[in-house]
């Protein structure tokens, strides 16, 4: 067996891979560099004696040896019949286009460093523990989020995905395989540790929390029709869609912070115009907005209210508005007795941002989530980031949690 | 001699080249297509017997047979040594992305046309008479406009712009070559058609008018920098770089319309946000302010205030501004006693949009413009567009001008 790693080897190992000159990680799925981040995790997989498993998408390090228990697919289980299942853990490798290095990452790091904790203290499972690499959990390259864990849970299908399209126009189908079906069978419990993308454990001064659950959270597409024309035209005479983006961007900037006691985000982060040239007023803008809310039926009441002040706007400059739904997902609750129990006193808090975590919780697995503390609060940014400290309080962490549930 | 066509016959060869399905044009500088249009060019200078000249940029079709006015460099040339010196009338042939087919060529077809009715009139030039294509009028490709027709003014140098990239990375010296002096020597006059960019000659039911100048013009990069974020981030611990854009872009719309008798355009028609992802609060929004206004002394004016609300935004966001002078191109008025003497009468009104009269116009070259009727007052746009029977008018009132200028 190769020499195993430390938290930090493991992370100075994985660190550099699709790392930019500018600091920030273009980590895709399905390109040469998330290949090379799965490599290191098998060698992370390898040098435990765990045991693979893909299913052409996500993959499990299984530390399973010498266990009987059977792992029935769960959508053909019957209730009843099974004794407790697998303990899945781990998160996601991929990145957003200059996202930071800890997103995703730092739960997979996590995840075997914790392993290790468990056998330095001679823990020996009674249940299977692997850790999970899903892929393609960020939008980054086909605009929709936790395509693995989607896939893999069923809640979406493939033939409904496969003909997404990245930027360049490559088809999801023709650079992904299919996914097998059974990955997930007999899982039982997922334990996802994340990095806080917000800064209430700064404001708390904890270095670990647990997440409660995760907010409700949509993207749509805002389509601002208008007529081109020379920058020269007169501007009485102009129907500029840019005027009615710009008025929608900051009406839902407003939108969200009248929201009470900060229940609700609204963000325009992408924005395309045509024929987006210097001299001339587009003819078409179109943006996409990333609305969530704490509670589930907030979201639609905020979207709405966005859509009628962008239409009001694009009546007053005579232009069109047309708004779709590019994804929706329901705002989802962690397993409370699992989150409390394995809490053990330490704080809960709400996760804003969309995980796999989510996923795997509305598929029915007992889930709960760790969070590691980030100084900057940033995240999807070369700017996210954790003290070392920290990072080991959250392996800790984790190993009492996965310790607790094992043995 | 080949068969000389007639200008709806010139029309139909040229249309379709460059147009997309949609019914847009590109036709990009110092590529396949404009290549075409300038093959379409040579063949109807070599119909009529023109001559070529070329200076790897801009190309002129003379029709100077048996003249001995010998064309001197004008930056060589001493004042009073010289008896009238040559004509020039034509436009461009290159596009802005998903224009219209009218702005540039209208000017090139209807010269050819023009010279035609000469030619039936009997009319013989004492004076040498020349067709010109200006290369890269328009910004579309290296982001600055009338590149061809300022660089054969000695405007700017080619060590100036040389290292211009396209937006795909491509450097304007390893495209074209640098251009060869001396093209526009003897050039005493130069008489421009274009389709009118607006709706002055639809308001008082004119097909043809006169230009008297052109505005003041220039465009600005704004630079917006915040801090990248998780779309999930609070509200208030945000530095979005779109929300301090999204104000200035409607802050400069505003102080536009403001403006005395419609004398000043803001139009912010590019933009580039990063990451330019669904999920990411932008770390970065640059976008390019294309200004104009009738006089000279109010674009820095117009220009200062529209930054000022920018930076009073981004103050209140948290983010910086940065504002940067693309181009800048002064105010001209094109020769009052050489317009008033060709316009006969016609209607005279002033252009909004930069052309390559505004260009010579700055050399001294005595220039003045012709405008054809636009119904829909829309250019860089597939909707711009010209009745044939206002075409025809625009080639007749150019016949006269020319008439008057060389016999």
């Amino acid at each position: 067996m190769e020499k195993i790693l430390t938290f930090d080897q493991m992370w100075r190992e994985l660190a550099p891979l699709g790392r930019s000159v500018g600091g920030g990680y273009l980590r895709l799925p399905f390109t040469s560099v998330e290949r090379e981040c799965l490599a290191w995790f098998e060698e992370q997989a390898h040098s435990r004696g765990m045991r693979l498993e893909s299913d052409g998408w996500n993959t499990i390090a299984w530390w399973d040896e010498g266990l009987e228990t059977r792992r029935v697919p769960r959508r053909y289980s019957t209730t009843g019949s099974r004794g407790p299942g697998a303990v899945l853990t781990g998160s996601h490798l991929d990145s957003v286009r200059d996202g930071g290095g800890y997103d995703g990452a730092l739960g997979v790091v996590s995840a075997f460093a914790a392993i290790d904790l468990l056998r330095e203290s001679a823990v020996t499972p009674t249940r299977p523990l692997g850790v999970a690499v899903f892929a393609a959990k960020e939008a980054s390259r086909f605009d929709s989020p936790c395509l693995g864990s989607r896939l893999a849970t069923g809640a979406i299908e493939w033939a409904e995905v496969e003909g997404l399209r990245d930027p360049a126009g490559a088809r999801l189908g023709d650079v992904a395989p299919p996914p097998t079906p059974g990955l997930l069978a007999g899982v039982d419990t997922f334990v996802e540790l994340h990095l806080e993308q917000g800064r209430e454990l700064t404001s708390i001064a904890e270095p670990v929390g647990f997440g409660i659950g995760s907010w409700a959270h949509g993207c749509f597409r805002f389509e601002f029709t208008g007529e081109a024309d020379d920058s020269g035209a007169d501007m009485d005479q102009r129907h500029d869609p840019m005027l009615s983006y710009a008025m929608t961007a900051l009406a839902a900037n407003k939108q969200a912070r009248l929201s009470p006691q900060s229940s609700a985000r609204a963000t325009f982060g992408r924005i395309e115009a045509e024929p987006n040239a210097t001299t001339a007023v587009p003819d078409r803008v179109v943006a996409w907005l990333d609305a969530r809310t704490r509670n589930q039926e907030d979201l639609p009441v905020l979207v709405a209210e966005i859509q009628r002040l962008a239409a009001e706007r694009a009546h007053r400059d005579g232009t069109t508005v047309r708004v779709t739904t590019v994804s929706a997902t329901q705002a989802v609750a962690f397993d409370s007795a699992l989150t409390t129990r394995l809490a053990a006193g330490r704080p809960l808090i709400a996760t804003v941002a969309g995980h796999d975590a989510g996923v795997l919780a509305r598929a029915g697995i007992t889930t709960t989530m760790l969070l590691t503390r980030n100084p900057t609060g940033i995240s999807h940014s070369p700017q996210e980031t954790a003290e070392l400290s920290d990072c080991v309080a959250g392996v800790e962490a984790l190993a009492d949690a996965l310790t607790g549930l094992v043995s």
